[in-house]
C-alpha cells in the first residue's frame, strides 16, 4: 500500500453539523476535537510522515464574534490534546493580528513533543495571502517558490481529505497544494470515523502521482 | 439560475483516451479540439464572462518530444480556431523558453478578436513557479498578491471543471483557484459532451459561495 507522506487535513462542517441537531452553530466545533484526535492516532499507525490541520483563517474572523470565540477556543483545546502526544508539532498563521490567540504562541516554534514523531502543523489564523507576502522580501532568489514562503516549514501535501461535502480549497496553502490529490467526504468533520480516513487511503492508492508531469 | 463569472477548463485524458482506442497517445490530443470549440460557444450561450483553458505546462515539457510536439500542435490550433470566434483573447505562459510556440506569440497580448466578447484565456507553456516569480519585483508594495503575478490579466475563477477523472489541481493558476469549487467529470476530454458542462453547472447553483468566509 502506498501511504501519502504529508496528509492535508480540512475538518469542514461543524456548523451545519450543530444545526442540524437544533444547536447553536458555535457548539459545532468542540464536536470536532475527539475527532482530530482520532485521525491523528491513525495517521501516525498508518505510518503517515506529516499532517497538517486547518483551524481557522483570516477569513474565518469577518464572522461573528461569538463564532469567533468559539472556533478560537476549540484550536486551543486541539492544539492541546495534540501536544499531549508524541508529536513534532507547529502552530502557524499570522500572530500578529488580534485573531490569533495569545496561548497558542508557545507553539509557534517547531517543537518536538513527548519524544517526538509524526509532523503535525496546525494552521491558526492562517490566510493565503499571509502566507504569500513572504515572498516579497527575497529580491531577485534564484531560491523556490516554496522556501520563500511563510509556510515553508510545511512540506508539498500529497493528499488532502476535505469532510462536509465541499470542492474545493477555501485558502489552504496553495503553495503545498498544487499537486495534492483531493478526496472529499461527504459526511461532516464531527461525524468523523475511522472508515473515512481508510477510503481516501484506498483512494488515493488507486491515483496515477505524476506531479504535473 | 447563478451563472459562474470565470470557468476554469482542464481539459484532461486525450493521452488515455487515444492508449484506449490503440492509437498512440500522442494523437489524443487532435480529438480535443472540436470538444473546446463546442465548450466555448456553449458557455458564451449561458452568459459565462471568462473561460480559461489549460493548455500545455512548463512541467509537461518533460515528455518525451514526440508528445511535446503534439500538445505544442493542438495548442496552435486550438488557439486559431478559437480566434476565429468573437472574444477577448489572451494566450500566456513562458514565452521565454523554447517550449513555448512561436506562431502563439501575437496572442499574448490580450485582443478583441471579431468584434470581442467573452475573454478566453489559453494557458501555454504556463508554469505555476513561473507565475509567481513576478511576485518578487514589488519590494513593500501594499498591492494585493493577484495584482503582481504574471497572470494578474485573469481574474478570480469561480468553477473549474476537469475531465478525465482526477480530482487535482496540477499546478493550474494557484492564486485565482482559492476560493474555485472544482467539478470532476469522469470521461476523458475527447468524449465532451454539453452535458457534463450542464451538470456541472447545476451543481454550481448548488453550492454555498462564502469565498473563504
Amino acid at each position: 500500500m502506498k501511504i501519502p507522506n504529508h496528509i492535508g487535513i480540512i475538518p469542514d462542517g461543524n456548523r451545519r453539523w450543530a444545526r442540524d441537531r437544533g444547536m447553536g452553530v458555535e457548539q459545532g466545533y468542540n464536536y470536532g476535537l475527539k475527532p482530530g484526535l482520532e485521525l491523528l492516532r491513525l495517521a501516525k499507525s498508518y505510518g503517515v510522515k506529516e499532517i497538517t490541520y486547518y483551524g481557522f483563517t483570516v477569513d474565518n474572523c469577518k464572522r461573528p464574534k461569538f463564532q469567533q470565540e468559539a472556533f478560537q477556543k476549540a484550536c486551543i483545546d486541539a492544539v492541546k490534546l495534540i501536544a499531549a502526544e508524541g508529536t513534532s508539532l507547529l502552530v502557524i498563521g499570522n500572530t500578529k493580528s488580534q485573531c490569533f490567540p495569545q496561548e497558542l504562541l508557545p507553539y509557534t516554534k517547531r517543537t518536538d513533543i513527548n519524544g517526538g514523531g509524526m509532523k503535525v502543523n496546525f494552521l491558526v489564523n492562517y490566510g493565503w495571502e499571509w502566507d504569500l507576502s513572504g515572498l516579497k522580501s527575497d529580491g531577485d532568489s534564484k531560491n523556490s517558490i516554496h522556501s520563500r514562503i511563510n509556510s515553508s516549514d510545511i512540506s508539498r501535501i500529497d493528499l488532502i481529505i476535505r469532510w462536509g461535502n465541499m470542492r474545493r480549497l477555501s485558502g489552504f496553502l496553495p503553495i503545498q497544494s498544487v499537486y495534492s490529490d483531493f478526496y472529499v467526504v461527504d459526511e461532516m468533520w464531527p461525524d468523523f470515523c475511522s472508515d473515512h480516513f481508510e477510503q481516501a487511503i484506498k483512494w488515493y492508492n488507486m491515483q496515477d502521482i505524476t506531479l504535473g508531469g
